[in-house]
C-alpha cells in the first residue's frame, strides 16, 4: 500500500477530515498536504491552519476561491439555465470541478503523487472529485478513506479520535446539527437525520440561510438586475463581481424566504437520496436570466438551449466538468450569449421571486408586430394562411390516406 | 368565393363572435353553425343560445367538455411535466385541439364543409384550431375572417354592428376589460393593454383568478394529492373526477396567491408576445407529479422524459397535438406512468405551492441504502471505485495522450 | 466464497467455457447447470451435451432460441434503424438480453442461486449479461470468472485442463483463428489479432460469412421485401418466419459481398476497440426498413426516430435492454410503425445493397401533389410565399435589430 | 406593383432564368442584375455574360466560387457527419445559402431593392433561398416569378420566348433530359420523369458523374486521405485545397461507381419527393471522416455529434443555415474537431467506399488497454464488477420492488 508519498487532502479542518489527515499519515506512512479553500461555505478557513499544524502538516494551502468559483464556474452554469430533475439548482455539484483542479494544481506544485478526500462511498461527490483528478492528472494516485477504512460508525471514529489523541472539538464550530450539511456561495444542503424519510417534512430549524417565508417581511422588494452576455454585472444599477453578485443574492433571497427546496433526487451512484437546498440567490437569478433571454434570444436558439440542458445538467451533476462533452456543450451555450443584454425587474416576496418587467437595447421584442392593432406592414396576416397550409400538408395527406389523426 | 354552403363557427357568444356569425352569412352567402363549449372559462354557455338564435342560426351546439377536456387533453400532458420556454404551462394551447375536433365532428354531422373560428392572423390559436381541422378532415375549407376581412379597428367593428344591427351587449359580461384574455379550466391569459411594454408591470386588479400573494391568507394550507399512473385522482382522500380536481386545486391555489405568471414567448408566427398567465391548479399539479415521480420513476426513464419534455411542449404549443410526433411522444411518456403511484403532500403559502412530502407503496426510495449509516449489504462501497475508475478511463486515456480538460 | 450451490452457466461447449465448469465446480463447490443455446451462430450445439456430461454436469440445457431471437430482439431493433456510432449494427449486443433472461429463467427452474458467463473483465458482454441478470433477478451472483482467475494467459489455461483432465479438443471445431469471433443469425465479429492494429488492412481469408466484392457474381441479384408494420413478413413474395428472412438475407447478401464492416468503435468500459463485422443480412434490412418508411412513414416521426436513435443504439450497445429506458424508446418507435407497410425492391452487387423501388398501399408520397405540372389544386404555390414569409420573421426581426446572421 | 427599381436574379443563364430575366424588366419595369456563378456544376458560366448582355442587362456578375463553397459551406457540415433522413448528404442545400449571401451582397452593392430566383413553389430551394435572403437584409424584396406568374406550363414559357425573341437555344448545352438536375461541387441530383413513381428504378443513362458499378474497374484503388482537425487536407500525401480535393475525390468515386442514391425525402413544405443523387466525393468523405473520428474523439461527444446530427441535418435542409441555431449547433461541432487529425486509407470499389485503416498521432486507441493480453495495469478487470454492479443497481431496487423488466 506503500508506494504512495505524499498525498493533498481536501481539509476541511472539521473533524472528520483531521481524522483522514491522521489516518493517512498512518495507513500510506506518507507526507499530508491539506488544502482548505474558501468557497462561500460561511465559515472562517484560517482556523485550519492551526489545526493542520497540530496534525503535523508543513504544507498547509488556504485559499479564497470565491471570486473564481462564481466566475469560472457557476455563471457559466446558470447561462445554460440548469436544472437538475426539473428542481434541483446543483449547488453542491458545481464547486466540486474547482477543488478538483485545485488538489491536481497542489499535488503538481508539491510534488506529490496522490490526492484525497472525505467524501463517502456513496454518493456523488467522490465521483466528482476522483473524475476531475483523473482528468486533469491520468496517473493521480486517488484515496478514498471511506471506502477504504473501518471506521465507518460514529463510534470507531470517536475511538479512533481518543486512540490518536485528536481533539473532538476539531470539529467545527457550527451549531449541533442532525443533518449531513455542505454549503458554498451558491447553497447550502441538508441530508439525512429525519430527512431520509422523504414522507416527513423538514423542522424549520433545519434551514439556515433563508427565513421562512411566514417570517418574511410584509413588503415585497424590487430589484433590477443588469445583464451582460447572460451573466450579471450589477444589482440596482451597481456594478459587481460575480461573486458580490451571488453574496448580494443570497442576502436578499435568504431575507425574503426564497430559494428552499425539498427534493428526491436520483444519484449518479444508482440510488435515490432526499435533500433539501437553500439556493436564495441561485433562485432569483435562475427567473432572471430566462427572463432576460426572453426578449433578447431566438426562439429556436432559446428551443435548443432547453432541449440540451437536461444533458447539461446531468453531466455536471455526475461529475464531468472537466470532460469533452461538457466543453462542447458549452461552445454552444456560450454562442448564444452574446446578445443577451439587458435589464430585469423583479420582486421578492415571501418565498417567491417573480419577473415583472424586463427590457434591453438588443430586445427582439417588437411592440408594432405582436400589437393587437392595424399592421403597420412589417407582418402581413394573410402570410399566415400559407404558413398553416404548408405546415398542415403533411397531415392532410395522411388523412386523405385514410389515416386517424387520433 | 361562395363554394360555401354550410359552416360551423366556433362561437364565444361575444361580440366578435357575434359579428363574425353575420359575416360568414353575408360574405359567404351560407349557412352558420354555432358551436359554444364550457371549458371551464367560467361564464355562462346557455345565453349562447339566444344570441345565436337572435342571429338567425339554426342549429346551435352547446355542450359542457369540462371533463372530457382535462381527462383527455389536460391530465396526459401533465404527465409529461410540460412546461414551455421554462415557464409557461400552455393553458391556452390545451384547450385548442378539443375545439378544433368537436368543430370537425359537428361538421360531419350536420354537413357542413367548412369551419371558422375568431382567432387573429397574428396569433398562435388560428395555427392550433386550423391544423387540428386539416389533420381530421383534410379537405374542409376554413374561414379565419380576421385574415379576410376589413373589420381591423374596433371602430369598423362598432360600424359594422351598427349597420347590421348586433346588439353591442352581445358584447360578454365580463366587466370591461383593456387586456384580451382567454380562459378554460386550466386557466385564464392577458395580453396587450399596457403589458405591451415589456417593462411595465401588471396591475394588481388584472388578475381575476387568484387573490395577490400579500392578500392570500397568514396560514398555510396543507394538501394531499393522490396519484395513480401519474394522474391526480384524490385530493385530501376525497376521490375526484380530473375536472373536480383541476376545479379544486384552481380554488385551493387561487386562495393562495400561487400560479401567477408574466412572460415574453415566442410565438409559433414568428414573434415575441408579453402574457400574463394565472394557472393556480396547473402550478400546484406540475410540482405534485414531479415529487411522486421522484420516488417511483426510475432515474433514466425520467431523465429521457426530462429530455423530451422540451420538444413535446412545442409540440403542443405549436398546435401539433393531431400529428404522429405527439402519440410517438405520448406512447413514450405513458409507458413510463404505470407505476406513478402514490400520495404528495404540499404547502401551500402565499404564492408558493411546497413539496413536503412524499410517499408511495412503489416507491424506489430505499432508505437502508441510502442511509449514511453502516451497510446492510445491498450496496458495497467498494464497488464504487470500480465504477468511477472505469467511467474515468476515456478521460485518463485522453489526458494521457496530452490533451487538456480545460 | 462457498455460498454458492447452484450456478447456471452460459456454455458454449467450448475449450474456454469447459475450463469454466471445472473450476466453478471446483472454486465454489458448487452445482453447474450448462446452458447451451443454437441462436444462429452456425455450429452444432447438440455436442455440448457429451461435452457438459463429461464434466459431471447433470443439469443440461440445449435450446433453439433462433425464432424467438429474430422476433423479440432484432426485428424490434431494425425498427428504429439502429446504428451504433454511425457504423455498427450491434450484431453481438442484441443477442445478449435474451441469453441473461434465459439464464435466470434456469436459475429460477433449478433453484439456482447463481449464472456464470465466460466473457472477460474488458469487453461490453459482461456488462450486457450482468446487467441483463440482475434486472430480471435482483439477488443472483453473479460470477465472471475471467475477472476472479488467475488463468489469465494461454498457456496457465492449458497448464489447467492438463492438470484436470479436459480434453483441449474440446476446442470448438471451428479452423484454427487467430481472432475472438462471436456470431449469432445476425452478425460474425472478429477482434484481436493484427486487427489490434487499426491501420491494418483485414486480410481477405479472415472473413467467413461473405465473398469479397471481387468474388460476388458479375450479375447483380434483385429481390423484393414486404413490410408489415416495419417488419420484414416475406422475400419475394414468399412468406417467412423473422428468423427465416434473416438466414435467407444472409444468404443473399453474403453470396454478394454485402455486409463486410471494419471500425474502431467505444466500448462502455471506457477503452476504444477495433472490430470486423460481417451482417450480411443485416445490411439489407436496415436500407429497405429506411425504403419503406420513406414512403409511409410522416416526417417529423421520421425525424423523431432519427433524433432519438443513438439513444436507443446506446441503450442497447451497453445493455440495458431490460430497462424503463429502452421500454420507452421502444414504445415511441412501435407507435410510428402501423403504417409502415408495403414492398421493397433491391440491387444487391458485390458488396452494394440498393434500393431501386418501394411501393405502399398505404404511401404518403403523391404525385399529383410532388409532380412539376401544373397544381391540381391540392398544393398552391402561393401559400409557400406566406410560409417562408412567417419562418422568416424571427430572423428578420434579429437582422433589423442590428444582428449579423454571420 | 412597381415600387421594385433594381432586382439581383440568381441567373444560370439557361432558358427559364433568361425568361424570368425578361419577365421582370416588364412585369415589375425595373432593372436587372444577373448573378452567375461557378459553384462546381460543370459548366462553363462565361456563356452567360452574352446572354444576360442580349436580355440588355447591364450589372453582369460573374463569379467562380468554388473554393468557398467548399471551405466555407461544405467542410464545415461534414465536420457533423451530416446526413438528411438516414441517407441524403445534403448536396443542393449546401449550396442554397451562399448564393443566397453573394444575391444579398451584390444587392447592397448594386443599390438593389430586391432579389429574385428561378426556383419553384414547391420545392425546398425557395426556403432556402429566401430564409437566406431575409436573414441577411431584412426589408429585401424577394420575386419569386414561379409563385406569381402564370407560365405554369412548358408550352405557355415557349409561347412566351418566341413572343418577346427569347432564342430557345438559351436551353443550357446538356443533353437533353427528362429530368429536373441540380449541380454543384458535392452532388449532381435529378428529379421528376420516371422518378416520380418511386417503385420505377432509374434507368442507367440517366447518371452523369459516376459509371455503374458493373462498369468500374475489376481492380480496387486505395487512397489515404490526410485530416486536420476534421478537414480533409491532402489525398496521398499531396495538399490541396478542399475543393480541389472535392473534385479529385469526385473523380475517384464517380470512376469507381459510388456515391449514387435513390431515395424518397421529405420536402420542408410538406410533401414527399423522389430524387436520385450522385454524390461520389462526399461518400468518400463522410466514411472517412466518421473513421478518423472513430480513433481521435472522445466517446460521449463523439454521441453527442450523432444525437445532434439529425437537427442540424434539418436546419441545413430546412435553409436555416443563416440562423443562430446554426451557428450553435457549428460552435458545438467545431469545438470537438481539435484532435481530429490524422491518416484513413481506404478502398473504393464497384461502388463501395470501405475504410480498412486508421492513423493518428492523436489516436485514443490504446492497444495495451484493449488487447486481449494480460493487463498491463491500466486497466484492472476487478473495477469491471464494480461498474456493473452500481449501474445495475437502480435496476435492482426496481426489480426487487416487484417490478417486471419485461
Amino acid at each position: 500500500m506503500s508506494d504512495v508519498k505524499k498525498v493533498v487532502l481536501a481539509y476541511s479542518g472539521g473533524l472528520d477530515t483531521s481524522v483522514i489527515v491522521k489516518w493517512l499519515q498512518e495507513t500510506y506512512d506518507c507526507e499530508v498536504v491539506t488544502f482548505t479553500a474558501d468557497i462561500g461555505q460561511g465559515e472562517e478557513v484560517e482556523p485550519a491552519r492551526a489545526k493542520a499544524q497540530a496534525l503535523g502538516v508543513k504544507e498547509i494551502y488556504i485559499e479564497d476561491l470565491r471570486e473564481e468559483f462564481v466566475r469560472d464556474y457557476v455563471y457559466p452554469m446558470f447561462r445554460a439555465n440548469t436544472i437538475y430533475e426539473g428542481e434541483y439548482l446543483l449547488g453542491t455539484s458545481i464547486a466540486r470541478p474547482l477543488i478538483a483542479r485545485r488538489l491536481i494544481e497542489i499535488a503538481n506544485e508539491t510534488g506529490a503523487d496522490a490526492i484525497s478526500h472525505g467524501a463517502t462511498g456513496k454518493g456523488n461527490d467522490q465521483v466528482r472529485f476522483e473524475l476531475g483528478a483523473y482528468a486533469l492528472k491520468p496517473g493521480v494516485k486517488v484515496i478514498a478513506p471511506w471506502r477504504e477504512w473501518d471506521l465507518t460508525s460514529r463510534e470507531k471514529l470517536m475511538a479512533y479520535c481518543e486512540q490518536h489523541e485528536i481533539p473532538v472539538d476539531f470539529s467545527k464550530s457550527k451549531k449541533k446539527s442532525p443533518y449531513s450539511m455542505d454549503a458554498n456561495l451558491l447553497h447550502i444542503s441538508y441530508e439525512g437525520g429525519i430527512l431520509e424519510d422523504p414522507w416527513a417534512e423538514a423542522e424549520e430549524d433545519m434551514w439556515r440561510w433563508s427565513v421562512s417565508p411566514e417570517a418574511a417581511p410584509d413588503q415585497p422588494t424590487y430589484i433590477e438586475l443588469t445583464f451582460e452576455q447572460g451573466d450579471i454585472v450589477a444589482i440596482d444599477g451597481e456594478r459587481l463581481a460575480p461573486h458580490e453578485v451571488l453574496s448580494r443574492l443570497n442576502q436578499l433571497g435568504g431575507d425574503n424566504g426564497i430559494g428552499r427546496l425539498d427534493i428526491v433526487e436520483n444519484r449518479y451512484v444508482g440510488m435515490k437520496s432526499r435533500g433539501c437546498y437553500e439556493t436564495p440567490g441561485g433562485t432569483i437569478m435562475l427567473r432572471a436570466h430566462r427572463a432576460i433571454e426572453s426578449i433578447t434570444l431566438d426562439r429556436e436558439a432559446a428551443h435548443l438551449k432547453d432541449e440540451l440542458m437536461p444533458k447539461y445538467a446531468e453531466v455536471i451533476y455526475n461529475g464531468y466538468w472537466w470532460s469533452p462533452e461538457r466543453r462542447m456543450l458549452q461552445a454552444a451555450i456560450d454562442e448564444t450569449q452574446t446578445h443577451v443584454n439587458g435589464v430585469v425587474r423583479m420582486k421578492l416576496y415571501k418565498g417567491s421571486a417573480t419577473v415583472v418587467g424586463r427590457k434591453s437595447d438588443e430586445s427582439l421584442f417588437d411592440e408594432s408586430i405582436a400589437t393587437f392593432e392595424d399592421d403597420a406592414g412589417a407582418y402581413n396576416q394573410k402570410d399566415a394562411e400559407g404558413f398553416i397550409k404548408l405546415n398542415a400538408l403533411r397531415l392532410r395527406i395522411a388523412a386523405g390516406k385514410g389515416r386517424s389523426a387520433n
